[in-house]
């Protein structure tokens, strides 16, 4: 095995074209072991296998710098960069992150997860170059799919002016997640049927230089090109055709599924284990399938996720004009919805917490402002999504709940979701986002309230005394079990209280709440500050009213699993029995 | 007068094109004496009348659709669409805002103050024309500084896939507020020195069918153009170049001074009342510029406000490559301050509350999580900043205070903000947002602290007894005089704190005061929800001591006064008298 001497980048500088082909293979086979075992972003890094290598090859990593944009791609970077141990360890874990990470190795230079931002954060690495007089190359990495970003855009854009070594690199495998969106796409398809000959070229308008590769697996073609463009003294593009999946035929058929895979069997490429049966992504599909066959205004609005809610390809294309894909361009999305809701349109975005955060200001001064009438359904904003440092979903409570005129709701099963959801499409007055629940799908069998009109106003499910429980959204169970666990310890019943509202606090039934109770305990999945359960908090702020306020701590978590968060944030029983002993015993 | 008889779009279509112009030259005037009694956005303005009356010559509004981009320069649609009297008032006030605001009139769609966002906008109107089988034209009216916005992109590239009746008319005046950045801009003035032929057009490589309008101030020529276009089935571009500040030779000679303008003379274009005077932006850039003298690591970005901190043209010119100026790309600044401080560089970003919400994500992604030693000066956070809705700055407090990792700092006098920001650019361990204070200028002859490593330690600048003001930032004088009236009034010292750190709160300060005080009251000049006082109240929650949050009210307020917001959220001495007779005594 070739891959056996290699340690470093500087390992394959001596190496020939044939055995750097060798190498790829033995890479991408270790490549398909592991993630058969462990699962992760298949298509991405079976694509850019040889185009790591070429690059690494060429370039003199870390003094030459290499941003991956998304960094999913980024696995046979690590191989040859000194962790290769991580992908030969054949248990069902990974030693790595899934994503670029500076505390891994000095061939890292940023925690990335989000797309679009390796071109700014080059021009950065550009900038800072020249401020000291350096020579290095500095070389972005983005796929076809990550430019439809705005921010890739912007980086571009400015990257274009400086006219110093800037070396962007397009990987174009013609997809995002699912098939990619957007007009440049269409430009990008062009450019691939001409060899790169097209006419008005998008990179050359933006000042770059352009040239093709047109087989972006073959790394001798690679090596040529990269070496034409190093040490280039002005911007230039690289654009490189490569192949999704590349050498597992499963994948390069069914490039969509198998973007991201979990643990599989290589010889038939079924997954393993169970499938995840009910849950509240393929529910709200179904449920907005109804509406929108009955409703021709209705309109689904996704910025690159449309599997986040089950919308596959098929549906997609028989929703026609009520489904949009604008490709990964979250403000967009955003945005967008404002105009349809302004024009008689009833727009549902769909998104996930941690990318929300790229369209905070198209919330709050284009929808929220304008108070346009969209639905914002929030995925993934919970300790059960994912758990990634660049992929929490912990801060969109804070981000979302202070913007004025917007109603946030946090649903606690099925039923009130969806009464949520056909509540908000069918009002006209107020943009809503629904926090949609992460933790296993729970049905309920009483009645939910259908009018989220009254704004504000919790359920209390329990009417009890001295303590009262306002357990936020999907921690709306873990409410219940902490009020049956106080039952059973000091023998008294607890209030139980599901808030609905983030936006704000019912102080009418704060004001009630004082006669008989002398401490409230909020429970919210997110962080705490800025969050639901301080607005509580400030609330009684004036009075004898004891606050305990749960959730998380202010902080970027990296890989910890939801029951670890619990632990470390005293979201457990016993953390309870103990509040309730010192405050109120 | 022709203007006279103009009441509504309807009242122009019958006009000749001679009469067409004259109703220009009436209403370059009427805007030229307006904005010289009131001031306004001068050259946006003069430089659009022309076109303004052409689009409302040949399209329908309300039926069809115009989106202003920023809407800085509707005031000729305000004035052609039922507005005019606003216009015509002699008095130094304004009857009408200064933006789109729909409700002025039905012919305004979206209350737009930012800039980037007409594109998205209008694809979405198009979508919701499209749902309900409707057939009016979509315009958006784009200035060419706004396309450096990521979201103009987005909204662009979307548009350009949805191959139905889009138009986009680009408004080139070769300015954004400053001077424009990024390649784009290069590739536009390739354009109009071809007339609209430079090969490798962006416009077309993004599915538009593209035509260049010459002369943007001239009527029959925009009717053509205009018509030509009108009801089309794709998306089109009209490129038309216009002259900012038309018509007005003082402002065609620099366009920048006359972006916007104060109320001046007509004859010298002297600006009326007094200058300034010594402010915050001045200062810090005098102090920017003599450490970037020393070190040349040093780089301000800024994202098309330079003039907010006084980098003028010559200054600008003179620093070289420790000054960019990235364009309206608030993302992009911000994540390339990330790339500058990763590659040794320390990176200044130069803008203001608001548009900072645009960078909520490249903040919290690309800068918190990888913790890059990046100064953020954010001016204009404060009831004394901007007034209208769209850009208030009373919302950083609750956007950036939440986010992990973030130092963020608020001087409360001149020698203070230079020391916070002469440690922050000296340090390498955080990123950094400063709140430049907004009131006046403020110095102090105490001695202010050089280091802020010790994070959240806060500064008790008078130890009393009872009630502890903790007065943040720019409200920090407020608090003295209240501590004044509180001393006077009752006979106690309180307590005065000068937070300091908006991103945390002094435990063992607030442990302390437990002893002999019983009431914290809280000042921050931003909305109370999800801010800096909740975080105090959240500590006390389960300890007797009284917190009261003073502050704002979570609500976009449109127009009003500094002293107004003080007296509605009862920031005033009375109501802190009444606070503490009522919870004191």
């Amino acid at each position: 095995m070739i891959l056996d001497r290699i340690n470093s980048p500087k390992d394959i500088k001596g190496l020939s074209i044939q055995e750097l082909e060798t190498l790829a293979s033995e890479i991408r086979n270790l490549l398909m072991h592991k993630m058969s075992i462990s699962g992760g972003h298949f298509g991405p890094n079976l694509g850019v296998v040889e185009a790591t290598i070429a690059l690494h090859y060429v370039f003199n990593s870390p003094v030459d710098k290499i941003v991956f944009d998304v960094s999913h791609q980024s696995y046979t970077h690590k191989i040859l960069t000194g962790r290769k141990d991580a992908y030969l360890n054949e248990e069902p874990k990974w030693d790595v992150s899934g994503f670029t990470q500076p505390r891994e190795s000095e061939h890292d230079f940023f925690s990335v997860g989000h797309t679009s931002t390796s071109i700014s954060l080059a021009c950065g690495l550009a900038r800072g170059r020249d401020l000291k007089g350096g020579k290095e190359n500095i070389i972005a990495f983005i796929g076809d799919g990550s430019l439809s970003g705005g921010l890739a855009f912007e980086g571009l854009n400015v990257g274009g002016e400086m006219r110093k070594n800037l070396i962007v690199i397009v990987n174009d495998n013609d997809m995002a997640i699912a098939e990619p969106h957007g007009a440049l796409t269409q430009y990008l398809r062009k450019l691939r049927d001409t060899k790169g000959e097209a006419s008005d070229n998008y990179f050359k308008s933006l000042g770059y230089q352009y040239s093709y590769v047109e087989d972006g697996n073959d790394i001798s073609s690679l090596i040529e090109a990269f070496n034409k463009v190093k040490n280039t003294p002005v911007p230039v593009v690289v654009h490189i055709r490569t192949v999704k999946g590349k050498g597992y035929t499963i994948a390069e058929d069914n490039r969509e599924g198998w973007h991201f895979h979990a643990p599989f069997d290589i010889e038939t490429g079924q997954k393993k284990g169970q499938g995840v049966g009910e849950n509240y992504g393929f529910t709200v599909r179904d449920f907005l399938l109804k509406k929108m066959e009955k409703d021709p205004s209705i309109c689904v609005i996704t910025p690159a996720v449309p599997m986040s809610c089950g919308f596959n390809a098929d549906i997609r294309q028989k929703l026609g004009n009520q489904f949009i894909d604008v490709g990964i361009a979250e403000e967009h999305a955003v945005t967008m919805a404002a105009g349809v809701a302004k024009n008689g349109g009833k727009p549902i975005v769909v998104s996930l917490s941690t990318f929300y955060q790229r369209a905070y200001d198209q919330i709050l001064h284009d929808l929220c402002i304008n108070k346009c009438p969209a639905t914002l359904l929030i995925r993934n904003g919970s300790i059960w999504g994912d758990t990634d440092e660049t992929h929490i979903g912990f801060f969109d409570i804070a981000m979302m709940s202070n913007i004025p005129n917007l109603v946030f709701l946090a649903p606690t099963n099925c039923e009130e979701y969806l009464a949520m959801l056909d509540w908000s499409i069918e009002q006209n007055e107020h943009p809503v986002a629904i926090r949609i629940p992460c933790n296993k799908l729970v049905h309920t069998d009483k009645p939910v309230e259908k009018d989220y009109s009254k704004l504000n106003k919790s359920s209390v499910t329990q009417k009890g005394e001295k303590v009262a429980l306002f357990a936020l959204g999907d921690f709306y169970q873990m409410g219940e079990e902490f009020a049956t666990a106080i039952e059973e310890e000091f023998g008294f019943t607890p209030t139980v209280v599901n808030p609905r509202y983030i936006t704000g606090v019912d102080s009418e039934l704060l004001e009630t709440l004082k006669k008989d109770h002398n401490l409230v305990i909020t429970l919210e999945d997110g962080i705490i500050e800025g969050g639901y359960g301080q607005k509580i908090a400030a609330y009684y702020s004036t009075f004898t009213m004891r606050v305990v306020n749960l959730g998380l701590k202010k902080e970027f978590t990296d890989g910890i699993k939801a029951a670890q968060l619990l632990e470390r944030n005293g979201l457990t029983k016993e953390n309870i029995i103990d509040i309730i002993k010192t405050i109120c015993f």
